[in-house]
């Protein structure tokens, strides 16, 4: 299969470490949707990334589905326990919400002339930011370090890549001394051969 | 268990009507994220919509969570074959894309003064709009209509619920004499109980 989009989006980081620690061989397109637009439009007209494209061409969008289709090929995994579920759900509930937060916030800043840029939307969505660090922060708490226990699930992939986007990203606005869990939890996740093997640049 | 939001987002309505299909008794709380914020912000600190409470009290949040939460209630059904399922993600892909897309225009238009308002990411989003419904538009082509067959899946609901929100918000941009096929689902699909009893407005 191929994995079109850069790793500087979490969303298809996301994918790409999942697709590491789950064995999966594919071709790695790193393609811009701004840059490489008609390169894009080509495979996915909705010029969206993550896309995948399956080996019979089917092509799939949106991080969550993706991650949901991959879940699909390991079928011979034992199901989780309900709860452990609904706690992975909880968690990469507030991870995608912080992706969403920063990514508007990016996109506020880099996609709009200053003039056109405007501060009660920046003030929302960058409080919006700090809740759900602040959520994942008391989560991380209660974590033990991946890099130390050699393992790590969806929701810690989802959390990890995250952070480390927001830190390259807004960090103005989230910093480490505030989230201090969250922040060792990301740089031990970070030293995971899965994560060596896709960088966020 | 609680669904806090209003239905005229099409993430919430997603996951109302889902609720409705799988015959779960939920209370809503149709709070808005803007005229509501203190009230949402108690129940959830991130501030989105939908966000489900649990009979435990934890939190979940993102429609797309969410549906897979309900999905494992219902551990009793039968597993889809594997080209159903990638079938029903690439659907759902594609008609939440055009939420998105759609979303984006309406924050744009209704959250900024004029003055703050940006052409070209209106014409950018505004072509990724037409270009999920135009792949829409020939899946629909092909699928019976819901309320003469009497069942609909999750990515006949996503499909509906985007394209009633499309009409609702954008109707000078998406316009059914483009999407005859989409349109023709979604009038039909409005007629199940799940729809009537969850309308957008």
């Amino acid at each position: 299969m191929k994995l079109i989009g850069m790793l500087d989006s979490p969303y298809v980081r996301r994918v790409a470490i999942c697709l590491q620690l789950q064995g999966i061989s594919y071709e790695h397109l790193p393609l811009s949707v701004f840059r490489n637009m008609d390169a894009i439009r080509e495979i996915n007209p909705v010029i969206k990334v993550p896309t995948l494209v399956l080996d019979d061409g089917q092509v799939l969008m949106d991080s969550t589905l993706i991650l949901h289709y991959l879940s699909l090929l390991r079928a011979d995994t034992p199901v989780p326990a309900l709860a452990d579920s609904v706690r992975a759900l909880r968690l990469t509930g507030l991870a995608l919400a912080a992706y969403e937060k920063a990514v508007q916030i990016v996109y506020e800043r880099k996609l709009r002339p200053l003039d056109k840029q405007h501060a009660p939307w920046l003030e929302r969505v960058g409080m919006q930011l700090h809740a759900a660090w602040t959520a994942l922060e008391h989560e991380c708490a209660q974590l033990p370090l991946p890099g130390e226990t050699g393992s790590i699930d969806q929701a810690g992939v989802t959390i990890a890549v995250g952070w480390s986007f927001a830190q390259l990203e807004t960090p103005d606005i989230v910093k480490p001394a505030d989230y201090r869990c969250v922040h060792a939890y990301t740089r031990s996740a970070e030293t995971l051969p899965a994560f060596l093997a896709t960088p966020p640049v």
